[in-house]
C-alpha cells in the first residue's frame, strides 16, 4: 500500500520531534563532523552534454563549472530521468520513473499553463524526504510539476519557493501561430511571454523579467544559503535558462564568442561560481553537496539559440544519447575524490542519494528507480547503476545495460518531422567504443539482445501505469 | 630571390662561431633565466578535435594532457596546416604552406613508400633555424617529408631521427586491395605492414614492431631531453598513432572504455606525462614550451578505429573543421598564463614562434605564413592569427576570417564518395555561433563574403605554385 504524502510526513515525524526535544540551536552548533551534508542542485534547462568548457565546447567560457569540475567529479555518463521538462524533473525529485506517478504522456510532453494535473500527491520529494531530518528547504527556479495550488514546491515538501513555476517560452502574448512564437524566440522580448514570477505561493511579478532571471535566481539562492548555515539545508535550484527565449543580465549580453547563447551559460556559470565561493566563505563547503546537471538535451531545432550535444547524436526530446545525457558535476571539497567517471548514474538517482546523505529511509512501499550513488562519490566504488530506460511517454524507446544500448523505437524529436520507426531485432550500439551511436552492432550480439529483452520484461512485470496528469487540462 | 638551405645556414653561422668562442660549456651552466626556451612539439597523427577528456570525450581518459591543458592554455581554435598527412607537416616545420612547397597535390595526397620527393633543400625547418642557434635537435617518430636520404630529418636540421619515415598503414604485405586493407586495420597485426623502423639513415628494424611504438618513441624522447638538458633543445615527436593500424603496449591493451582507439591514446597521455615528469624533475620544466596538437582530424572511414571531431563537423581530408582543427595544449609553468585561448592559431605558426623563442631571425627572403604566438602564450594578447586558408592539394576550398568561414568548394574526405560541390555565394558559416558549420548565413553577410575573396585575391596575386613532390614517384 501507498502511503499518502501526509502520512510518510506523519510516520517520520519522531525524528523532527527528536529534533526538537535535542533543540535546534543546539544542531546550529554541533560539531560540523556530525552534522547531516547540506545538498545543492543546480539544475539548467535544455543544456546540452557539449555546452561547457570542461565538455569540450570551444567557444562558451566556463571557468566556474570547469574548475567545480576539476575540484569534484566530472561524471561523463549521467542521465537526466526523460528528456523533456516535466518527465525529467518529477524523475529527479521523486526518485522514481515519470511512467510510475503519471506525470508523462503519450500526447502531451509536458505540463502546460491550461494543466490542471500536477505530481499527485502521494509522491515523495526529495524535500520531503529530507524535511523529516529537520533540513531547511529551498525550491529556486523553475519547477513545471504543476502550477495549481496544490502541486507547488511549498506543498512538496519545500519551506520556499521563489521562481516562474514553468516553462519561460509559455504565456505566450501574441498570436498563437508556433511560427511567430519560433520566431520571437529567435529574438526575444521578455514582455512576449506572459509568464508569472512566484514568491511562495503568490505571483509578485507578471510577466517575470526575464533579463534578470538568472541573477536573481542566482542571488535568491545565495540568501538561502546564508539564511540557512547553520541548519542542514536542501536547496533545489532549477534555472529556467538556456530553455529559448534567450535572456542574459547586462553585464553578460554580447560577451561570449558563442553569441546569445554563450551569454546565458556564461552567467549560469557565473551564479555557480557565487554559489560555491559562498559556501566557502560561510565554511560549509566542506559539509555540502553540490551537483550540476540539467534536465534534457538541447533543443535543437532553435538553430544557434540551441545548444549543442557534443559528440553525442541529437538532442531534447529524442531517446539517442544526446537527448538524455547530461554534462554533471558533483562537488564536495575534501569529501569527493576528484576525477572523472565513466560509469553510469542518473538524475534519479539524486534522490536516493540525499535520503542517504540525510540519514532518512528510503521509502519501501513503492518502487523506487534511483540508486545510491554514494559509494562512487564518496569511496571510488563502481557505480551501483548497471542500466537505463529511456522513456517516450509512456513508451520504452531503448535501454542501456552496461555499455550496450538497444534501440526498439527511433523517433525524431518532434512530431513536425515524426518519423517514428520500430526495429526487430533493435538497434544496438557500444556506447564506450561508439558513444555517437554510429554503428549498429545488433548482429554481432544476439545474446546482449536477449539479456536486455529480459531486463524489459523483469521491469514492466513490476510496472503500474497510472493515469496521465499531464493530459488533464481546462 | 630564395636562398638555398646551405646558404641560410652559412649565413647564421655567424651566431653559431659566436656561441663556440664563448664556449658551449660556458652555456651548459648560464644563468637559467637568460637560456633561451627549449621547444618540444608534441605531433598526434589522425587524432579528432573530440579525442580527450579535456575536449569533451566521455569514454578516453587523459589525465595527463588534462593536466597539462589546465597548467598551460587550451587553445580551441587552432588548425593544423592540412588535413592530411604530408602537407600538414611540410606546413608545421617551414611555417609555409604546403601549396608554396610543393608538398601538396591533386592527384596524390600525402607521399607514398615509391614516391621519390621529398621537402626541397631550400626549405628551412624549425630544426633549421633552431641550429643557427645552437639549439639540440631531435625527431622521433613519423617523418613523412620524404623517405630517399636527402629528405630524411637528419639532412632537414635534425641531429638526430628515430621512427617510420612515413604513415604506419604503409608496406602492407598482403594484396593490393583496398578493401583487405581495410579489413587488416580493423584487426591489426603489426607484421602485415612491412615498414621500416630508421635510427639516423639506417633501417634498424623491419617491419617495425608497431606494439611497442609509443613506448619506443616515449623512452627516445626522454632519452633526448636527459641527454640535452644543459642545451637548448628542440625535440620533435611525432606519434605514428592514433593513425591506424591501432597499436598498443601489452600494459595498455584493452584498458580503455573506449576500446583499442581509447587505449591507445591512453598510451599517447602516459607518454605526455612521462616528458612533463621528466622535464620537472631535471629542473627545466620553466624553460621549455611544449606543445601538443595533431595533424589533421579523425579518419572517419574506419568506423571505432577512427577519431571523433567532437561537436565539429567531418574529419580528415576534408576542409570542414572537423578536418584540421586540433585539440591543442600549449604549456610551459610559471611562463604561460593557464587558460582557454579561443583565438585563432595554426601550426604554421610553431615556426615563427620558434624562431623568436630561439632568438633567431625569420627568415625575409620568402613567405613565411608563420606568425608569432609569443604575445598570447606569453603576454595574454589576442592572437596575431586572424586568417586560414583551408587548401586541399593546390586549391582553396575554404578560408576563415576572424568569425567567419567560408566555403567556396566542398567535397568528402575520400574519392569513392566523390561529391564535389562549387558554392558561389560561398556557404558562410559564423564559427563562433555555429562551430558544429550547420546554418549556412551567407544571404546576411554578402560585404563579408567580398572580403574574403578580397583577401584571397590578395594570397594569390603572391603565390608562385612550385612542381609538386607529391607526383614524383617511381
Amino acid at each position: 500500500m501507498i502511503l499518502k504524502r501526509r502520512e510518510f510526513m506523519k510516520s517520520m515525524s519522531f525524528v523532527i520531534s527528536g529534533l526538537m526535544l535535542s533543540g535546534l540551536n543546539s544542531l546550529a552548533y554541533a560539531d560540523r563532523k556530525n552534522k547531516k551534508s547540506n545538498i545543492v542542485i543546480i539544475f539548467a534547462d535544455d543544456l546540452g552534454y557539449g555546452d561547457l568548457s570542461s565538455f569540450g565546447h570551444p567557444t562558451i567560457k566556463t571557468p566556474c563549472l570547469d574548475k567545480m569540475a576539476s575540484e569534484g567529479q566530472k561524471w561523463t555518463n549521467f542521465y537526466a530521468a526523460a528528456s523533456v521538462c516535466t518527465p525529467s524533473r518529477a524523475g529527479l525529485l521523486t526518485g522514481r520513473l515519470p511512467i510510475r506517478n503519471g506525470m508523462c504522456s503519450d500526447k502531451l510532453r509536458v505540463l502546460f499553463p491550461n494543466s490542471t494535473g500536477g505530481l499527485p500527491e502521494d509522491e515523495i520529494t526529495i524535500a520531503e524526504a529530507l524535511k523529516t531530518q529537520g533540513y531547511a528547504t529551498g525550491c529556486v527556479g523553475k519547477w513545471h510539476l504543476g502550477h495549481l495550488p496544490q502541486y507547488l514546491p511549498t506543498n512538496n515538501g519545500f519551506d520556499s519557493y521563489f521562481g516562474i513555476p514553468y516553462s519561460n517560452d509559455m504565456d505566450w502574448t501574441k498570436t498563437n501561430s508556433w511560427r511567430d512564437a519560433k520566431a520571437a524566440m529567435k529574438n526575444p522580448k521578455t514582455e512576449y511571454w506572459n509568464v508569472p514570477l512566484m514568491r511562495n505561493e503568490e505571483i509578485v511579478e507578471r510577466p517575470a523579467n526575464q533579463n534578470t532571471i538568472t541573477k536573481r535566481y542566482t542571488e535568491e539562492s545565495i540568501k538561502f544559503i546564508k539564511d540557512n548555515k547553520n541548519n542542514p539545508f536542501f536547496l533545489y535550484l532549477a534555472h529556467n535558462l538556456p530553455h529559448v527565449p534567450l535572456f542574459a543580465s547586462k553585464k553578460f549580453q554580447d560577451k561570449s564568442v558563442r553569441g546569445l547563447y554563450g551569454d546565458v551559460i556564461e552567467e549560469i556559470d557565473w551564479g555557480v561560481g557565487q554559489i560555491l565561493d559562498t559556501l566557502k566563505k560561510e565554511g560549509i563547503a566542506k559539509n555540502t553537496l553540490v551537483v550540476f546537471t540539467s534536465d534534457n538535451g538541447p533543443w535543437l531545432v532553435f538553430d544557434e539559440h540551441g545548444g549543442s550535444a557534443g559528440l553525442l547524436k541529437d538532442g531534447k526530446g529524442t531517446t539517442w544519447e544526446g537527448g538524455m545525457r547530461e554534462p554533471t558535476i558533483f562537488w564536495q571539497p575534501g569529501k569527493i575524490k576528484p576525477g572523472i567517471v565513466t560509469d553510469i548514474g542518473s538524475t534519479l538517482d539524486l534522490f536516493t542519494t540525499a535520503c542517504k546523505l540525510g540519514g532518512t529511509k528510503i521509502p519501501d512501499d513503492r518502487i523506487i528507480d534511483g540508486l545510491d550513488l554514494c559509494p562512487t562519490l564518496f569511496d571510488e566504488k563502481s557505480s551501483p547503476r548497471k542500466i537505463m530506460f529511456y522513456y517516450r511517454g509512456t513508451k520504452i524507446y531503448a535501454v542501456r545495460k552496461g555499455m550496450f544500448k538497444a534501440h526498439f523505437i527511433t523517433e525524431t524529436a518532434y512530431a513536425e518531422n515524426d518519423n517514428l520507426m520500430h526495429h526487430d531485432p533493435p538497434l544496438l550500439f557500444h556506447l564506450g567504443h561508439d558513444p555517437s551511436e554510429k554503428y549498429n552492432i545488433a548482429e554481432k550480439y544476439p545474446e546482449i539482445i536477449e539479456d536486455i529483452k529480459h531486463e524489459i520484461e523483469v521491469h514492466q512485470s513490476k510496472l503500474v501505469i497510472p493515469e496521465s496528469q499531464l493530459e488533464k487540462h481546462l
